[in-house]
């Protein structure tokens, strides 16, 4: 049972976001510009930074989704996220995704862990300066999003076929659906 | 210097916002519901409750800018933010803003620090389901905009003058103003 009456008993944070519709569309919008839309970091590599800081949060609730989500995504599988949630330096990624995920893993700790050196290395392995933006970026909007959920003790299904079907359905609409639009 | 190349010199989280104009549309729109929207609580509660959870994150930039913001919205001034930032439970505010920033330190920790006693000892002293609600989002939202800034090594001033110009601004205007709109 979330802290708060949410109108349905829709789980997790659509639950929670329909509480609120305008805040819901912007979160929505803000997932769709960071994990859907162009960028140089494929959909997959960043669905696996959000899992990863959703992981270090321990939100169960968005790493599983969001484990699913990057599953469900052209490259990947389950085994490839639980090598990155069990140790990212030793999972098969690329030595540049390694070190994305070393300076998510640093902003999940706090703004200021970040170091010029973490950029100069992640740099040096390839990254622009749109895949380090959106690094920081994605790993700052989890710890908002998986702050939100637990925060408000969002009610977090254990059947992995929930997370399943909801991984399938984001990996294959995004996050602006239909249902998020006509709130 | 911030860590990546932002297009002009525009300091603080502005000028990184320029680097994924879509991105910031949704954070703007997301700020601009929660900070200034129609809400149960006041738009200075909740720019007090950002600039608090700025502050324990140590975000300089963050903190004095919405500590500004909150300062000119009304029955506000600086002292009283001063005073939110030394200690809450001694700054001249109800106990109901007192146990909701109670809410928002734990958010601050961690999503799964806040109890369902929190939540309770909020609710005697009359905050609602809305209320709460806002409270876990906005500081949830604040671990992402201060993670934003720090994390990318934002340009961040030192002049009170420049605050207390964006604070006046923003107070007046918003978040969702011409320039952000335009891009």
């Amino acid at each position: 049972m979330p802290y708060i009456q949410t109108p349905d008993n829709i789980p997790g944070i659509r639950g929670l976001m329909n509480f609120r519709p305008d805040a819901a569309l912007a979160l929505n919008m803000l997932a769709q510009a960071l994990l859907v839309e162009d960028s140089p970091l494929t959909r997959g590599e960043r669905e696996l930074i959000a899992a990863f800081v959703s992981n270090r949060n321990e939100c169960k609730f968005c790493m599983t989704s969001h484990g699913a989500i990057a599953a469900h995504l052209p490259g990947n599988d389950y085994e490839l996220v639980h090598a990155v949630w069990e140790d990212y330096r030793k999972a098969p990624v690329s030595d540049k995704l390694k070190s994305l995920l070393h300076i998510a893993g640093k902003v999940q700790q706090s703004g200021k862990a970040v170091t010029a050196a973490d950029i100069a290395a992640a740099r040096e392995l390839g990254a622009t300066d749109l895949e380090i933006h959106d690094t920081v970026l994605i790993a700052a909007a989890f710890c908002m999003f998986n702050r939100y959920v637990d925060g408000l003790g969002a009610t977090t299904p254990d059947d992995p076929a929930f997370y399943d079907l909801v991984g399938r359905q984001r990996a294959e609409e995004g996050y602006l659906t239909k249902s998020v639009l006509m709130k």
